[in-house]
């Protein structure tokens, strides 16, 4: 459901090459009726089908329906689908937060199926995994909190950071903006030029406080989060400044993330004193996380393609995860560089 | 009039610090009220106006108006405006044909003072200077026509170029499709992106030859044009193939383009087997050309600024000559390099 | 051999996850002992592998040796290999040209083995594929010749264009450019610029003009080819001017491209008035051609990207050629986009 | 002295539009004798003069010597000059620290004048004109050092914000490495990719420090410090946080920034809530500050042209203090946008 985004033809990217899947229909509203290949010129070769509207689709056919809608549409499908036994993957942000007066402030509109929002799995997969098998609804997580959780959740499960200490820069390409006809997001604009935006607040920052909480048990979480917007498509690259508890040691933070992260295939952990980049990521679903010691600060670097591991490939992740898949199946991709 | 576009901001740019004029109002129907500076931070602390509905505008205190305009207004307001004694310079392409019929032809609309459009003068400063000075009306040339035209005409003057040989593979910054909100313009499609455009045929095509045939008087003149997209936001390089006429040698073109531009402050002629870039020409009103012999072939490659050179820069450059002021004041502008 | 440049690593990005092949050793002389890994952090993870010196290296257990090495190594070792039955790709120029005086002009230096030269199979796949089959060295071509021979190979062929009125006005990335430590390829010169380049003759002039004459049989065909430097990393797109022989029509273009490319895996020819964009192959193997008719000219436009079908795609795709797998193993890759 | 840098160049872009001087000599090693407009096209037609090789130079004709030359150059020619009378500016870092044994650990030689560099003046010009008046010797600034002071300095001497609480986490576009031969600068590495470096230490800051701390008089001023490359090529961008003393509001930071800006030409403060951007500053001399306050933290946003503000107009713009010229001389430039 929602085909003609960003985030819906990247799924469409990944898994055309799925082996264990098919694509049984497309939706599109405004591309109603088109090939996907004349929408995406870069798809063509690869699929034959054309979109269908909405209203006019089938889920008979379907085990699984992903959409990359707008926010506010998969709460409208989501209760119909699960009754007649479909899994659902949603890539927007209804079923993020479960504190449904806080969603609806930053979301500004009714919650239309606030009890689901409790049932939905939150798929950050590496954190998560256990509960995504399970699942029939996953909220699949924005792209900036998936960067960063997967950066923090090892120390604050282990205690070694100060909960409310924490202020998270971060920076995304412009594709995270979706493709929107809006004046900023212009070629002309955007090139050679950065800033940074919503600094007085960001719909990922109450998705981030919420799910760390949840996660660590640690209400006391508090984060400082400020987005930049890059002159570059593809790319988020959180820079995360925590105070060290005491006695907290470079050592131990190798062990912590050493550990937590030894069996996962997606996420590289790269040591301490290394620095990852956006380019060594780009077009895959892999993370890269490091972290520098100053004085008691802790500084942690964490990178992902927001297209990828931050939206449609965590999505299959996910998927794969749900059906009993090989969890990088479909996502063996090695990121194109230069 | 029309200040809310790249055109408009780029003559407030070269106005502001231009030392023998003053702005006395700038028009803008979408940001009627709202300070200059807000809706162009860069102009911040450089201009105190705010923008004037078009409606609402008053010309008592005006000897030009600029129209940077969308095409199609400045045909409205022209004869008005001459009748008061008024002089206009419009960057749109309202005047820049002679031919009516062809000009409706590409521009899709009726031409309502199609008498004034015979009266223009061709604001191609080099080449039209003497009309300019007298001239009450100016047809601003567009970007394309403007780098190829200085190119061309030294040659098609001495008759050394077969005149139905003219190839011109053009390329663009992404700044001359205008503030437009188009997804084909928004960052994330035409950044690390080239393709060719309009090579079915562009509305410069028509502009360059009618011109070219009235500035040379050689009416067999014919050219095939192809326009490409850069991912970048300014500048025009043109690369122009031509057959040589018999006998004609390296030393004899560059003898004419020196002797044709020796006098010209804004036209850099580099000589023979010389490399021009675009980032030598970035932010100011230079033209730079050069050309290799290749057998009988010319190769002529050209470059300006398409917001400068090839808009509010020359319009300046032509209000100078209209206004008897040195025709390089308000322009003595170096590029912007690295 | 040659592993530390754009194209050897972009061969290890393609052969990691093929199939059927595993990669033996790779040789560095400026990384040697290294890890892969370390010198291209985007391999991390997918290969555990050090860089082995160019002299200490065994060719015992390999079937088929890629150089990827500088112009001028690979006739040095290709006799010796050939000896012992070795297959050789060679991704650099040293086998592409068969004329030797030609080559030695162009290259400025003397060629080694002449005879090999001679014996050497120009590896554009596409149309040479029976020799390739059975070949043991191969000269895989420039990215350039590649992008324009595919290109103009059906139309002269027919004998439908003039074979010597072909203009080619071309541009690439920058990573054509290679891995080189060259003040004229750092970023603060190359972003945000545009301009010709070699306009006074490039290499992959003789390269293409020779393979089209023996692809053709015609010995008349001449060309004048320009290339340009996009402000970008990956990319060729070619723009190829000729003459059309009379009474061709668009459906006779149509009709030459889409039997010559039915078959084509990765040549996708998009038929008339349509335009193809870099970032539509970007990373992949693709070919993308389309082409107008204007007046009683063809324009061609043809684009890759240079590092894979322009180089390390072609070269596996030849590689599978000679052992008899299917062409598109480990290649079956789409473009990542936007 | 050493012109054939990006600061070099800078400089001379500024200068040679500058009406009260004229530039006698412009050294270069390894351009000797070649045209300065040769090495930068961008200059073409608006110097005349040749390299000198530095060892030819004459300083007879000069009132004041600038070295935009590497770290260690000034520091072997600054006592010389001095005795003579002359005025030096160096634009390096010989003279920005006056802890001898710390700057000799950050640049890794041995300083040749320890007292030179406790006579020099830190060129900060709104922090220090009155020095600056006086001085016959100035230490230009770093480019993240005159960002990141001009956001601190007011906050810091009314003593709101608590000084062992800020972090910086800067981005610089890529000029600020130089015209440095560099794999790491080269475009294919640089463009489209992001990351930290020094992530560990930059020898910025411990001048961001040590003069904080002399300007403040505050001795615990404790800073941690990130810097970041963006894939663009001008532009400093510091998010800066800070934890606010009890009792600041908003309105008292307002008027703190607002009092002590009020007569600056070059400091733009934005007021509260307010986002500058890189593109707003790029080409000239100013800087533009803003802030947000959240909980009871602070994020100061301060950007300027690195080679602008952040050297070569800053150095002007200290020349025109030296000399009594009134401050924004050669320096009234409305920044390039779009």
């Amino acid at each position: 459901m929602g085909g003609s985004g960003y985030t819906g033809s990247e799924l469409l990217r990944l898994l055309i090459n799925h082996p264990h899947i098919s694509i049984d229909q497309i939706t599109s509203r405004q591309d109603e009726g088109k090939y996907v290949a004349d929408v995406f010129p870069f798809l063509e070769g690869k699929i034959d089908q054309t979109f269908t509207h909405p209203e006019k689709v089938s889920f008979d056919h379907s085990d699984l329906v992903f959409f990359a809608t707008p926010n506010g549409v998969a709460m409208r499908y989501a209760k119909n689908l699960l009754d007649q036994g479909k899994k659902i993957i949603d890539l927007a942000a209804d079923f993020r937060i479960k504190d449904i007066s806080l969603w609806e402030n930053w979301y500004q509109m009714k919650h239309e199926c606030p009890e689901l929002a409790q049932k939905a799995v939150y798929g950050l997969t590496e954190i998560n995994k256990d509960q995504i098998k399970e699942a029939q609804l996953i909220a699949n997580p924005g792209c900036y909190p998936t960067a960063i959780q997967l950066a923090l959740v090892p120390l604050l499960k282990k205690d070694v950071i100060n909960e409310s200490s924490i202020i998270i820069d971060a920076k995304s390409g412009i594709s995270g903006a979706g493709k929107r006809q809006d004046t900023n997001l212009l070629m002309s604009e955007a090139y050679d030029n950065f800033n940074a935006y919503s600094v007085g607040g960001h719909r990922h920052e109450p998705e981030i406080e919420e799910n760390l909480k949840q996660t660590t048990g640690n209400n006391k979480i508090d984060t400082v989060f400020v987005p930049h917007l890059l002159p570059m498509v593809r790319g988020i690259y959180a820079t995360i400044y925590a105070d060290l508890k005491m006695d907290t040691n470079v050592e131990l933070i190798n062990k912590i993330y050493t550990d937590f992260y030894q069996s996962s295939y997606f996420v590289n952990f790269l040591g301490n004193d290394q620095v990852p980049q956006t380019k060594s990521v780009r077009g895959s679903n892999q993370c890269k996380i490091s972290f520098f010691k100053r004085k008691n600060k802790l500084i942690i670097l964490s990178t992902i393609d927001n297209l990828v591991k931050g939206a449609a490939g965590q999505a299959i992740q996910n998927m794969n995860v749900m059906f009993g898949i090989e969890e990088n199946i479909g996502l063996d991709i090695i990121p194109v560089s230069p």
